[in-house]
């Protein structure tokens, strides 16, 4: 699999953080979609989140669409989206070449490459990518919301500060996932804003960093889009999540939390009121893999990001020698607010895509040959 | 994907509860690897752990062999699995077939099959299908550990009642793994395992059900496994666990715990011993993706089993009318005690594949061609 | 890839030729699609071809679908058939072990597996596999036939004798597809069945064997199926027909036969009458990869059967000793009016993939986004 | 599969005729291989043929790589290539959107892609993404060089004209290798270079265009590589063959010759001088699916080129009226001197990705776990 993931529709990202630019190819997109780019590139602002408690890097990520995109249309051939790597620093970097920055990629991907990795900046390990996955991610959630599909990420948890949770109420819900996608700072209680602001502050000027946890919500979707085993929802969208950098936990409705309850109150029972539906949601919209028409509801922990300014204790590699280790230039003092549109967005791929294998059946169910 | 997973070795899983067999080939194993069958029926009996709070099914899970598999050794080509199923009541299913089952797949699967789903027993949906992952993730379990990996899990929670977690001394743990893996019911304080299996038993006596925790450890895996992104170890493994089913949450090292912590709490600081360890073990030996030699240590919350006695309020599929439901059959009153050893095996497939990744590359790792 | 092949719907193809069955999964089946078992039989005596010029094995390849089929009807879950090996004289095979057979894959499977594969009759590449790709391509035919497709393949040549082409008159076209798919021994031209059959029966009187070219039609498959480049029909489908024994050569349309053409010639005109056609169909129904509505022709050639009678030169692989060799068992003196089924059927697999993934874009195609 | 191609090592290509560039993704590629640029830039130029029987276009094809690149060796991570598209005249094309091009791909596009495909120059299904295929391949090209293994190509056919095919003395096919690869027009017997740029330049005059026939050999791959039935070499190689625009027909050592032979003409002795080869090469160093370690021996059909100055019969259609067109701007009247590079470069990416396939299993054949 590697840089690639998907069946109908598939994601290939390439770059690193100091080359000319990162970049994600589309294969298997529809024809004919027109693709609003104003709304791509307000997704990619949200990325950057310039001005709330963001780094110095200052790029105006504006992806150029190289190819499969024609005249305002997806022309259905591959699209290629490139985001010019503007303001490096590449300076910065080469003196701590062999030295791992702790929670990074930079011992693995020694032992992974063999030192021939590109190390300036993360290289291809870098948050940098994200922005790929945000903008090609924003032409799938286009092409969902265009069949009626909503989708939104709170910050439940920062730090310990906690934000309250999304409305069971199907109608306070879809007001509310449209109520975040309008903001910035993406939290349910306004309360809540400023002093999860002030907590990263804090973190910061103690040359730390906090993480968190996003609640995303996901509505609209219809029932019966997934597979068995192997290709259950949960499988398909986990793994696209566990593809971004410093995510370390993902659960499906009650998660974690079902190993405190009963089956008896667990299980969402059916009821009937003109289509089939459920009383509660534990189980987050999916059973046994599949769609049930609920809500999907997931939660994703961000770990505290990794580059501090604190000393810390590290290894240089190319001498193998304990050393203390402080790392300098900009580095964001948490990321979870970048964070929830890239959840955002990869989820809709994966959604997109399992949508798909569902449609790639439907022309043969229940034909038949008559002999 | 659907029901094959991985990419140098895959799985693909088939049959229906009530078939006359479930079945697993594996494509892409090494060639002249001794199969230990007594290891493998070991497993099987671990999976239906009779004689602990088990439902009253009583096939002798013994697959058969049909292919690949030659005087005692893999030949190399595709190992096909077969398990009878030979304990079957259909007559049990039959008057329910529209009846929803909360919890289950009932719904969905009408949704995404249009009703011509094998709905006996959850058909496809099965539990018994974790009988073909055992099977063959033993089988990769087997060439990890000639390789030198252990692995073990153990209930960490069932319910409300707690297991002591995995030491983090490589030395202790390596020996819990022994431990567990030698336990029918495995917890790593012996003092639990009654007040647990109580707990069990008095949720039967309830007519419900309960659910749990497990950890999972995994030593002696090499560090440099794994790639960025979308092959990262943890969207490999993860994808993976969620399906199995009745899996809601996945979570790697401290997992949600994360949210709570700062940077420099969360961040594994390196050492230089001889090689390159980190102190602490929060991120669970994975690094942007890619192993670093450390534990991998994983937590899977399983959910309390969905068929339980008690009445519950549901909707039959082909009247659209509200019913009340009593599920009548065997089932468990938990299963988290007999999922640990389908996490085990499957969790060893797909480390097997990653490492193979790694094997591809390596005879062309810092070649040159002379012009 | 392996031994599993296709996008949205997947054939994966297990067992040995003397192992207690030979089986097949297709994953990814549409639900509800009724299958006509005396039509999948048919299928399987057109591959036996008992009577004549057949081997002695005698099976009655009946296939056991264990798997995915509910009261007749698919259920789209994976669907497995099991074919038994009931006649296997494995003494026969033993005393060869070593001695490596020209034209087969013993000595290839020597350095591929080491020495491991079950070499007992060809093992994993027995043309007994061949029956798992009849059995399963035959439900993906029963599928095309539904929506209004036909295929079917006639011996243009065996050895030195040549068949009449098919008419590129489509009505004609039609007629011929139905009559060689009612034929056991398919040539389009009465007058050389008994020739062609004299000539298989000369070559097994002298010890030999001949082979010959298959001339594949397809008719009614849709315009605009197919992707450019690697998912281009012709590579989807050359791939699937260089899996099946003794193909040595795949081309469509005039094939080989371009080469002595200037454009002019080869081009096909387009002209409008109702709807858009060519006046010739030199590129065989696809242009740029993808299909144009205009019927498919491809010629395949099956080299003559290598296991022959005349005693050979060749080596014993665990002596190194060079060696007169002489095959004894039975074996075909032709097997390509056999493999005509063979080559239909794993078409229908390919061009039914081909087409579900055309219909997962449909339903988005042309969407719009209102912001 | 679409646009991405490959197991263990994955290419994927985008792009268009007139956009800003065509790119492609080489995914899996071994760390620390020291690219040489200029054995790149050569192949290029043997793409673009200057010189010889040129169109008039004239982008200097110097891929920019601007991923997975470092200090002049491969990462490891994704390398893309990006190529621009410098001198595209996309007036020439727009009034000849509707007007569908025989031999083209005009029809099928509109039929595939509902008419938003990128029309300028044949986008996506333009002969000027061969520029990436020829780009990527190089590089798997040079990884093979450095493990011994040589490939090459001759025109063996141009229109009627025929040049000596390859010799089966090993070490003049080795010579003869080198030979085609040190020259622009690729022909073996230098005396055919005069009377073939003749007959394109004929063709030309006439308006018209020629195709022809290309022999591909390569040496020094090693036995045991391949799998049997879908991952068999043929299919491998096959399915990107025809990935190239043009290919109409290809096939393996005698191809369709087979169907001439008796089975002990076609199988190949094997005999024992120290290691197992053959004394015939007719199966094209491939038995089963897997090399043997002879030569692989390849031949490829590609059509004439289907742009020709000549009027031809089509239909327009936005206005479903039968046309005469005309196709004005530049093409070629042969495109086989140019192509010879492409299916060199191509096939070394397959023969990468197999070698890569077996390299996975070997750390873990022969190993065995100890109870």
């Amino acid at each position: 699999m590697k840089n690639s993931i998907g069946n109908n529709i598939t994601m290939t990202i390439f770059g690193e953080s100091h080359g000319p630019c990162v970049g994600v190819t589309l294969d298997g997109l529809p024809s004919g979609f027109k693709i609003d780019l104003d709304f791509l590139y307000d997704d990619m602002e949200k990325r950057r989140a310039v001005g709330l408690i963001s780094t110095q890097r200052h790029e105006e990520d504006h992806p150029e669409i190289v190819s499969g995109f024609f005249n305002g249309y997806t022309t259905g051939t591959p699209l290629t989206l490139l985001i010019a790597n503007k303001d490096q620093h590449s300076k910065d970097y080469e003196k701590i070449k062999g030295r791992l920055r702790p929670g990074h990629a930079d011992y693995t991907a020694f032992e992974r490459y063999n030192g021939y990795q590109d190390y300036r900046g993360g290289g291809h390990f870098s948050g940098r990518l994200t922005a790929c996955m945000v903008a090609a991610g924003n032409i799938c959630k286009q092409i969902l919301m265009a069949k009626g599909v909503q989708i939104g990420s709170h910050m439940e948890q920062l730090y310990n500060l906690k934000d309250i949770p999304f409305s069971s109420d199907i109608n306070v819900l879809n007001e509310q996932i449209q109520q975040v996608n309008q903001m910035k700072f993406a939290v349910l209680d306004a309360a809540m804003e400023e002093p999860m602001k002030e907590a990263a502050l804090q973190a910061q000027k103690e040359g730390d960093s906090i993480g968190g946890i996003l609640e995303t919500a996901i509505t609209g979707y219809p029932a019966g889009i997934g597979d068995p085993i192997f290709g259950a929802l949960e499988s398909t969208l986990t793994q696209i999540l566990y593809s971004i950098p410093a995510v370390k936990g993902v659960s499906f409705g009650l998660g974690f939390g079902f190993a405190n309850l009963k089956g008896s109150q667990a299980n969402d029972p059916f009821y009937f009121d003109g289509q089939i539906r459920t009383t509660t949601n534990n189980n987050a919209g999916i059973n046994g893999g599949i769609s049930n028409g609920m809500p999907i509801l997931i939660h994703t922990c961000v770990k505290p990001t990794s580059s501090i300014y604190k000393v810390q204790n590290s290894v240089d590699y190319s001498t193998k020698q304990n050393v203390k280790l402080q790392i300098v230039g900009r580095h964001d003092p948490c990321i979870i607010h970048r964070a929830r549109i890239v959840v955002d967005n990869m989820l809709s791929f994966g959604l997109l895509d399992a949508w798909m294998s569902k449609a790639a059946l439907t022309p043969f169910e229940g034909e038949q040959y008559e002999s």
